[in-house]
């Protein structure tokens, strides 16, 4: 079978303000034998994203500024994962504290990198079912929320309106509901 | 209507790798007057990705290294965004050389911000049919890259398997086959 791996010679760090972003350098070594001195690699958090749907169909969302888009934007509840977590905890403690549901039937959607060459963290992605409200959000996070109910229809016209601005927000929304997709329990 | 933006009181850059890298700190003021000073953005190139199909139904994948991932992962053809290029050109590029096929007919599936707390870029998203095979491919990618059509089928069961890697991609394919989702010419 060939060989397609590139080969690490030395990763050299630039700056690492933890646990936000690491940012190194890395000589690689390609199968054709070329050598590349300047590959970057940037290491940030990983984080947990969920589309969630009450009993009725409607979906958990947010009004929020984003720092990263200059904006406010249509959001679904995420967060960082915190040390020794595992995703789909630190999922459930995110929707809890930022919107106030808890959820009992929860669907991994896959885990994936936010940008192929340098890494960036990776996203996990979920879907979860009958939520409820058991509490009021209280988020900790630097952003104001406003916690917003959504139909299916007016969450994709949000999307074709440009209001969903985050790469991995679409992703969940869009693999949770194809039909095409299966997610695993 | 209240004001949720942040307000950049400064911006100290880190490091520069032009075009690859940007990384800055700043310090921002909160609508509710807290001061963050270690905020950091991330500046990466812009860059487009596409579900193309032939007039058969078949997706134009290939099999390829990422460095991003640390292996090989199937993906859809993509690429960056050079100087002076709208996107819809570049992706029309990068399609041509990555894969050597040709499309007449191309959706735009919107443009989103890798991570909505640093940036990292843009991807812009595409779906294009009745794509043509009209030379060999010759990308001139640092990865070395095997072209591959895919039924719908197929290309769900690499998702649901965690072949496909890529946030972007699994974005634009699970957009691209969204019966929810309509995109604009």
């Amino acid at each position: 079978m060939r060989n397609t791996s590139w080969h690490v010679l030395s990763t050299r760090l630039i700056y690492a303000a933890k646990p936000w972003v690491e940012l190194s350098v890395q000589t690689v070594r390609l199968p054709d034998g070329r050598v590349v001195d300047d590959y970057h690699q940037i290491r940030l958090p990983e984080y947990c994203v969920v589309y969630a749907e009450t009993a009725k169909g409607q979906i958990i969302a947010a009004r929020q500024y984003r720092h990263g888009v200059r904006g406010e934007c249509i959001t679904l509840p995420a967060g960082l994962i915190e040390e020794g977590e595992r995703p789909l905890e630190a999922m459930q403690r995110e929707l809890l504290e930022e919107t106030g549901y808890t959820a009992d039937d929860w669907i991994s959607l896959g885990s994936y990198v936010p940008h192929s060459n340098y890494g960036c963290g990776k996203a996990h992605l979920f879907s979860a079912r009958n939520a409820c409200k058991v509490k009021e959000p209280c988020s900790g996070d630097l952003e104001e929320s406003e916690v917003l109910l959504f139909t299916r229809d007016e969450l994709f016209q949000a999307i074709m309106e440009g209001r969903i601005a985050s790469l991995n927000m679409i992703a969940a929304v869009s693999l949770a509901t194809n039909p095409n997709f299966r997610g695993s329990e």
